[in-house]
């Protein structure tokens, strides 16, 4: 181990990477670069890279940003495998830093880099520290099964801290930072392989690579390795300036959304969400269903957890008479609260062989899915025999145990999550925890569909479609629009309109007015016989509004008995996304969308396109909502799918896309597009 | 203070409220009453009440339920003014325990009573424990500005411990569990006029007399100290069966909302909100607008702060120029961060001066509201340093200074909090301290509208009105109807709808069916010259679904320009309580709603009216979203007051009753109830 730039004096960043190595027992040849100093402690210093006496395995490199180019390129130079670069001043310091970051780059060749940027990486499992966070102050760490990828060091240093405060085992740590070489996705791809990680928690400031992030995250989801992940950036303004409405109800995050739901990711919503999770997760324990016994020997924490549970929507019910009889039959003089749930076990908290029995019976209850503990005041003096009790019990269940710590008792929560049991401070957290382990076995496999043989597009024009154009393109598709006509003045839109029954929609025909109803320009429920008339006013207020006086305009037959939804592309960092959203002003207000990205080739599935309709709020609408006729699911589906499959088929070309409202008609009668945008690349 | 039931051994439970008194220095007369024990330890026990040298000023009571109301009988003879009864077995346990507790207030008779089930209460200010809960084994408290009304003891113990942990300095705790004679709001009144106090924190699980509850906290709000509520029960199925949508809007947890807005009290939404929000509001400081900057140390933590106070409604502005040249002015190195927010110190964390420079030039600038501190793991060596810097600075300014503790830093956070700078350990929990100040500040004071006159109601028919009736009922009060006639053939339809212009709605008249839309008894959108045809085929629909024929039809004018709202009445233990929502399936799926509970006297006031509609998330609609026509908000205030002031002149008569859907038109053109459902008392 090469440290560049070691420092004599211990209490310096650039003297803490060694002296954590020495505190935390690494016990492999270190080898210090200072040209000032001939030892740090015992250990002899070399003068520079050149005179070191071995080529090192990997070198943390604590020089500033002035000279840890050169150093990069040394020890790229001597055949060093990887280097960790401290310092900043890099890509997240301007232009300047941007050059300085690519120079980096470029001196380090073939050599691996972490960083700039970054604390460092802790790899706990085999006790050695590379790293200069203040966190391994610490003189002990538990070892356990949660690695770690964070794109902060701060955080990095937080999460060792608090986990170790905690009793929740870690594996490895790593901070990517400003990742000029090695990212996030890199050492996912390594936890997974790695024995000794059992759960990824990781913290991301921005996804920089989504296609190798993706695969790295199926491959976990694959080796059942959860990922749990804490995204910030949630409150940043999303919405880009679009002419769709999907680019105001697509923000960044639901992208991110779309993109975690889609690879199997777990989304922490806190962030003490991001140790809660993994410490459940570790157990590799399965919920099977969303019912949950609580012991307690206290009422108030058992009702609080229990009321924190049902807002989360799991269920506490009452023990079934089986159950309630084993509780019973424990001791003769147990009190009533037996039968009800949180059972309560006030007067027996403390009797040992009363605890197993009554977390056995749970445990082996076919009522409950999974149980809670509670402890309270009573434990303090004692904990080990809860721990002990429960320890006793988790051999004969494969259901989840959980524990809500009452008092503030950090020691106790640190023995249980010690003894692989997930102990919170918080009672929302058992929610938390519990609510992790149900979305990883609910999670269902990613469908690849097939890449569809896509339409002729090379006839398509440039620039902004009209409607009739942009109707066009989506019917090449297969999504059919409502019946319509393109008239030029009101005698023709009076004629148009008869043929379509008892009252029509009319519109102005323009690629450069997009929000038709905001000018005027669109009106609903003509009677046909005053279609004519209509036209010669809404060339007035349009024009008014505008300056622009339109010249064609659409006569489309009038849907009443469809349901509005709105189905639009947004395209970001992240990639190219579907999204689906209930339609209408209401709907809009409230905003009831979904989002799924792209496969890298292809289209949405049939599966994702379903999933994405159940998922909205407002599904009940389209399921025969009460005693409504059922919407038509089926083309629906269809037509997300197809959409889809156009957004894939144009790639680059396609600048944005929406149709809006598309009407979805009772079962069997299919979707009618009745307006929409699509803005071609020139 | 007398003892009753004192136990020799102070580690039981009967021992150890004598054990507290003497260990946090209670120098009172203690008289233990025990038959069986001369004396415990030095203190010289009482065999009976009977037996006690002097009238004690208040006894706590260990006895089981079997002998206390004996106990409490004596000491009520003896002119003893108050006691606290610790045994459980009263109404908390089923029809038994029920008249126990009748029976113990009833040997009470003049003296008062906390209790019985409760762990009693500890004055802090007075160094006066008087009660059992294990969290008093602790050494020390913070003695400070918090009190505590608490409905179950256990949590007073977990909020006592962990307060004291924190460093969050409390006056009073109260159990005051069944609540036999003293409740909630006797101590909240109490609390109002202790002088210790300046927060109040509640943790309820239901309010058992809902008018001296109001009573008490708006006597707080105008004594200007804070309330602060955690109220389970929130995952409760609340909706009853009721005829009426605002039966399923209007859950209990809704109803406690409405409660808590309308009396000033801040509702914890997690459990930490309810010491982290008090330890803020103790802090007496005013925010003043939503801009907050956060000085940091540290990148990772400051983003994750940031990021959740954008969460929360809040900015972060970047500092204007005068600011960030302040800021520079403070040392020539300073890096360039310093003209961001999070303004990052990272090379100055540990200069005492610079960082006292940072945090007065950020506290005077005129960019900003309140302040965040960071604090890392730089900040660990010497956590004086910071929060030395920090109280420094704290009278210079008026506005809120909080801080975030990164690393696992118990002790760092502690002696913050013990210098009245509130510290949290979790980053959301920033935000939700400001969100209460901001509450606070936010406030309005309740205006009690008179009340009105009402219009003769003698002769409104009993039980379901129909909704004609009912339609009438609304209109005495002033809610204008849509036109309508009553038919009860296909041919006078035919002839009603004709008067009514393009297209007419029609309706089954009955007071059987009250969801007339889901068996077929409504047609919307009908052509004049179709309703007869339309009328015979519903006829047969609703027959058919219902076993129902019915006889009589309503023709109805076809609102088109309006926007559907639901305008609804619900009655629980809390009292009475308007319902406004945003109408139509959609909303109602999204659940739109907003409760405003009656006052004692009278109807709602106009003001309230407006809160109510600007609540809804919809709001929008009402006031020209996108270039819509705005609608009559002040047709719509003036009905929800006259609605409001119906159910305040029926008073218990009404059972149900709603408009839905209200039609509010265009600005100038009034509101139209549609349909409506009344039920009175037989």
């Amino acid at each position: 181990m090469a440290i560049i730039g070691a420092s004599a004096d211990l209490q310096k960043t650039a003297g803490r990477p060694l002296a954590y190595l020495r505190k935390h027992g690494f016990d492999g040849a270190i080898y210090p670069v200072n040209p000032r100093v001939t030892h740090i402690g015992e250990i002899p210093c070399y003068p520079d890279i050149d005179s070191l006496p071995a080529v090192p395995d990997v070198a943390i490199i604590l020089l500033g940003a002035g000279r840890a180019h050169q150093a990069v390129r040394e020890l790229a130079q001597k055949g060093t495998a990887a280097a960790i670069v401290l310092a900043s001043g890099y890509s997240e310091a301007g232009a300047e830093g941007k050059d300085r970051q690519q120079q980096l780059q470029q001196a380090a060749g073939a050599m691996r880099i972490l960083g700039p940027n970054t604390i460092g990486l802790v790899n706990l499992t085999d006790g050695i520290p590379l790293s200069a966070s203040g966190a391994l102050e610490m003189d002990q760490f538990p070892v356990g099964d949660v690695g770690v990828v964070s794109q902060s060091g701060g955080i990095l240093g937080a999460l060792l801290s608090r986990a170790a405060a905690r009793g929740i085992g870690m594996s490895k740590l790593i901070s990517t930072s400003n990742e000029v070489d090695l990212e996030m996705a890199d050492f996912i791809d390594y936890l997974v392989d790695d024995e000794s990680t059992k759960v990824i928690a990781l913290y991301i400031e921005a996804i920089r690579n989504p296609q190798k992030f993706r695969a790295a995250a199926l491959r976990a989801q694959n080796a059942g390795k959860p990922i749990v992940a804490f995204k910030i950036g949630r409150s940043e303004a999303g919405a880009r300036a679009a002419i769709s409405h999907t680019g105001a109800l697509a923000g960044q995050d639901t992208m991110y959304d779309a993109l975690f739901r889609q690879t199997g990711v777990i989304r922490a919503q806190r962030f003490s969400d991001l140790l809660d999770m993994p410490s459940a997760l570790a157990t590799q324990r399965t919920l099977r269903g969303k019912r949950i016994a609580i012991l307690t020997s206290t009422g108030g924490a058992g009702t609080l957890v229990s009321d924190s549970l049902g807002m989360a929507g799991f269920e506490t019910p009452a023990p079934g008479a089986q159950t309630a009889a084993a509780l019973r039959a424990l001791q003769e003089n147990m009190p009533a609260a037996l039968d009800r749930n949180p059972v309560d076990v006030t007067l027996a908290g403390l009797q040992p062989d009363l605890l197993r029995g009554a977390i056995r019976a749970l445990a082996a209850s076919d009522d409950y899915d999974a149980l809670v503990m509670i402890v309270g005041s009573s434990s303090l003096g004692n904990p080990q025999l809860m721990a002990d009790a429960i320890c006793d019990c988790l051999p004969a269940t494969d259901k989840p145990i959980v524990a809500f710590v009452s008092p503030h008792a950090p020691n106790v929560a640190r023995l249980l999550n010690q003894r692989h049991i997930p102990a919170f401070m918080e009672p929302e957290c058992c929610a938390v925890a519990l609510q992790a382990m149900w979305q990883t076995q609910a999670q269902t496999a990613l469908q690849a569909p097939g890449v569809v043989q896509s339409p002729s597009l090379a006839d398509l024009p440039a620039g902004t479609l009209n409607e009739a154009q942009a109707r066009d393109l989506f019917s090449r598709f297969g999504i059919a629009g409502v019946g319509q006509t393109i008239v030029s003045d009101p005698a023709q839109a009076q004629a148009a309109a008869l043929q379509y029954g008892s009252a029509v929609v009319l519109k102005i025909l323009s690629s450069e007015i997009m929000h038709k109803s905001d000018v005027g320009g669109v009106c609903v429920g003509v009677a046909p016989d005053q279609a004519g008339e209509r036209i010669t006013q809404m060339q007035t207020d349009v024009y008014t509004k505008t300056g622009i006086r339109p010249e064609q305009f659409l006569v489309q037959q009038m849907v009443t008995s469809g349901i509005e939804l709105i189905l639009g592309f947004h395209r970001d960092a992240l990639g190219s996304a579907i999204l689906l959203g209930m339609g209408g002003v209401t709907a809009e207000l409230l905003k009831d969308t979904t989002m799924r990205l792209l496969p890298q080739q292809g289209g949405l599935s049939l599966a994702n396109a379903y999933d994405m309709m159940r998922e909205l709020r407002t599904w009940p609408l389209l399921d025969g909502y009460r005693g409504r006729t059922k919407a038509d699911q089926q083309a629906l589906a269809q037509a997300i799918v197809s959409f889809s499959n156009m957004v894939a088929s144009l790639g680059d070309r396609l600048i944005e896309a929406e149709i809006n409202p598309l009407f979805v008609l009772p079962e069997g009668q299919g979707v009618k597009a009745a307006d929409g945008i699509a803005i071609l690349a020139d």
